[in-house]
């Protein structure tokens, strides 16, 4: 059950400080569940060149795919397309193809394709372009990793567009029951279970409401009768479970 | 400007498969800032032994002091101490001081201190408890390492507890100004602001919001008066912002 597996670099000084709570995480997180591919690791770095660099270098070489999100806007803390193309040893310019799709889209909008927007153009060499239908400045993919903006809406309409080209493994089937025990009143039945069916991912994942505990147990697997298998099981265990 | 730097660990199958969205790391960011500790990276990895060991080694090595959440409960997929242990190369055994504080918690409940819940009594050899107010299992601290629990409530005690033991660095000062205009629009003057201030923190963060670009420009250092001036030169610079 060995799915294409990715990681996700996210590029962002205002979560690490506390002011603002990762969106794209989450939604891509969701979105490679449904397409079959396995999100191993995420990495949450600062606006900072070596960080961006050597977090790039080892995600590429480890998984399958790296999604970035942030930095790749007009300003002058946006560093995330020189610091991709430089784990790449790759060259970056401003280039002719990224420049008319801005061009074309600040005609449109009467607006002057300034020296800051300009920016928006640096795309590595050999890097292909990912479109961005509400902002127009594109992303890219360069090697194994998608460079992706951090403003949810257009991070979400690149991903699509991104997975799109993508093959994606099986896609995981998943059931859970919820018990309203604290685990230790359940490991040993879980252990038994889980030890049963080695080849099925089974989580367990605690959670406190109300002053009580219990948890969520959670099955995973590409065949969904051995999910169901593993779920009638575990119902079999837990009669107090919904 | 040097504050002492933290990074976090999150171990966290259910967050990697977009099943449950973290909590911990925005509430650690927010604390970690609010104590004049700079948190540098967050990595979120999967309950893997060989992904956490990797990972606590890096992190230990780069960062002052490191901050982990999940993997510590009775279950068969609570891996997390034996690989912090594994990553020290120390020795993990069940130990007399957490089992003394289980066997107390489960007496005042009636409840039997069994096989899965004496799991939570292995601690590493020299490591330190972290009090669990909550649901007794303690955290420890091992080198610069600090290993919580996953559930929010019980994290946030932890690091509550944690953080009262650690010295922080001056605390930044912050304020921000919002302009509802692209970046595109703003980037030169803010790139010349930036580099007549080279020692605040000047970031631009662009939303979108009713089909609308803005960004809101956060400025942190030390010193209010100089992050009013900064933000006064923005608010000069940019008559509209708010």
């Amino acid at each position: 059950m060995e799915l294409p597996s990715a990681a996700m670099l996210v590029i962002g000084d205002e979560i690490l400080s506390g002011r603002t709570r990762d969106a794209n995480m989450h939604h891509l997180a969701q979105a490679l569940t449904a397409h079959g591919i396995a999100l191993k690791e995420v990495r949450i770095v600062s606006d900072d060149h070596a960080a961006i660099v050597q977090a790039v270098r080892a995600l590429s070489a480890t998984a399958d795919h790296v999604f970035t999100s942030g930095g790749i806007g007009p300003t002058h803390d946006d560093i995330t397309a020189e610091a991709v193309a430089a784990a790449f040893d790759t060259p970056i310019t401003i280039r002719d193809d990224a420049r008319a799709i801005l061009q074309a889209h600040y005609d449109r909008q009467n607006q002057t394709l300034n020296e800051a927007r300009l920016r928006m153009a640096r795309i590595p060499d050999g890097a292909q372009l990912i479109d961005n239908p509400i902002s127009a400045a594109p992303g890219f993919t360069l090697g194994n990793v998608h460079v992706m903006a951090g403003v949810p809406v257009i991070f979400e309409t690149m991903v699509k567009s991104v997975l799109a080209s993508l093959n994606g493994g099986p896609v995981l089937i998943s059931g859970s029951v919820r018990v309203d025990r604290g685990e230790g009143d359940i490991a040993t039945h879980l252990t038994e279970i889980a030890e049963a069916h080695p080849e099925v991912q089974i989580g367990s994942y605690p959670f406190q409401r109300d002053g009580r505990f219990g948890a969520n147990i959670v099955v995973r697997h590409i065949d969904a009768t051995l999910v169901e298998t593993v779920l009638t099981r575990l119902r079999t265990a837990f009669p107090d479970a919904t």
